[in-house]
């Protein structure tokens, strides 16, 4: 896909899939394959494996790989897919390389997982990927340290398409959006619970997880922001608002966990999460099961998933 | 080496070593060879391959293996070796047994870099790793969700020797050494700046990026420390702190590139940094020369490193 039809299509939601495991914690391949035709049949245009909801630091390299790999053959050409890609240079260019040999239209590049940054160093390091590519390229950025030189430098290269911001710092996102050069998408890296706020300081598309679960919400509030319907945002942002509330407990433990419990309840099986996640505490389960209740979700296994519901 | 003879030689400098790069950032064994022999040489311990100033997020996978045998080798039994070993469970366990059959003492567990982390999945984690070798464990903490239970859990397993704690909490570091359960050793893992403060809590040893340019400091802050001596520790302290003072700027980006810029500086030649690390900037480059200078530390070599010497 030419680069700048490819930034067309990133401004809207980017639907971060799951990656169901086994109770051994293999990965389940046709739960996968399930999670994606659902995000499809539902859709979404941008499906991104091996992102923060896809457990991709749960995942080994090559398992990310094989995993991007899969998700490009079930889409087949359908819809756009972003890898997760990320680590030290030398591996994220290899990650990047087989990502694009795999068929993705661009990667998403997971901030470095290095406790310390520097200016010149990120900017060689977002430019050692871009360069290694000559597919779009899609900055994940969480560190303040990722700032208005470096996102300028990196934004002026060709294959770099968006940036998905995930710090919520609006006057922060807003001043980043009106100083970075280079005709970038900005793109909320933190869902429904912030988009409105981010696109009213000019992001054009968002995050999301719980499209694995409700994805029509997602693309309400989508529409909503399109055509600047605020109240029909707020209702929407109103619903979702308990969920995200409870993925962000436990210092956004639940995030993951929550999403998958909720698809497990609602029919749509998605496995376990692998460590360093877990279960659901009961009292976040109970939460999430009236939520789902609240939104007429329930699925007919419900009654079958562990624990009671009250 | 017994588990109850390894704790006992944790209480101790843990001399973090640095990974020279050459210009086109390859390892630079010859170097890193030099560096271990000057650990040695200079009377530490405990040295600790692929730790974070050795830039292990730097490192592919196989490369930090390939270091980890390369100083075992080096070391040859003279002194105690923890490996730095992470990422996902899988490829953390597949590390844990190269480094133990590599012939490491211990490993170092850099914590999950998964932005998600729950209790349950954390023990699940760390436990996983543990009774996958025979060798020592050290935890390396950096997050608060890795809290009492975590520790008191994972403390009861028979091999898991030590806790080095870098979040710099003293009320919440002194809190666990004295609910956690479990005959483990602390470290002050936040290093010369933090280590008094640290021992009066209850830590024994403490981690150290300046042993590779400065250990006689580090050591009598170290034997201060053990003999209750207020007065000398006082004094190296107030020695040491511009130093790592400087390396904790730009949110600690200046951790390692300091380290090995004064390592240059000093005629002790630690080559650059990888992404996402750079090069000081002159500023802080010229403090750096100033506490190098009034440390009696600038090397014959100094004159020819670039940019001028104020």
């Amino acid at each position: 896909m030419a680069p700048e039809k490819l930034a067309e299509r990133l401004r809207t939601v980017h639907a971060i899939n799951v990656t169901p495991f086994r109770e051994d914690r293999s990965v389940n391949y046709d739960l996968l394959e399930r999670n994606i035709e659902f995000l499809i049949a539902n859709d979404l245009e941008v499906i991104v494996p091996c992102g923060n909801t896809g457990e991709f630091y749960a995942l080994s390299v090559e398992e990310a790989k094989a995993i991007t790999r899969f998700v490009v053959e079930t889409v087949n050409g359908r819809v756009a897919v972003l890898a997760g890609i990320g680590y030290d240079l030398g591996t994220a260019r290899e990650m990047a390389l087989a990502a694009q040999e795999a068929g993705v239209d661009a990667v998403m590049v997971h901030q470095p997982v290095h406790p310390y940054l520097m200016t010149e160093g990120l900017v060689r390091y977002y430019a050692g990927i871009a360069r290694s590519v000559e597919i779009g390229v899609v900055l994940y950025v969480r560190h303040k340290a990722i700032d208005r030189e470096v996102l300028s430098r990196v934004a002026d290269l060709e294959n770099v398409l968006a940036i998905k911001y995930a710090i919520n710092d609006l006057p922060r996102f807003a001043s980043l959006v009106q100083s970075v050069d280079g005709p970038v998408v900005w793109v909320c890296g933190t869902a429904e619970l912030w988009a409105p706020f981010f696109f009213a300081a000019g992001a054009e598309g968002f995050t999301s997880g719980l499209v694995n679960i409700a994805p029509e919400m997602s693309l309400a509030m989508l529409a909503g922001l399109r055509r600047g319907d605020a109240a029909s945002v707020r209702a929407v942002w109103r619903d979702v608002a308990p969920m995200e509330r409870l993925r962000a407990k436990n210092r956004n433990g639940n995030s993951v966990s929550a999403i998958k419990e909720a698809m497990n309840l609602a029919g749509l099986p998605a496995g376990v999460a692998r460590e360093p996640l877990g279960e659901l505490n009961e009292a976040d389960r109970q939460e999430l099961i009236q939520i789902l209740r609240s939104w007429g979700r329930l699925g007919q296994n419900a009654s079958c998933s562990k624990g009671s519901i009250s």
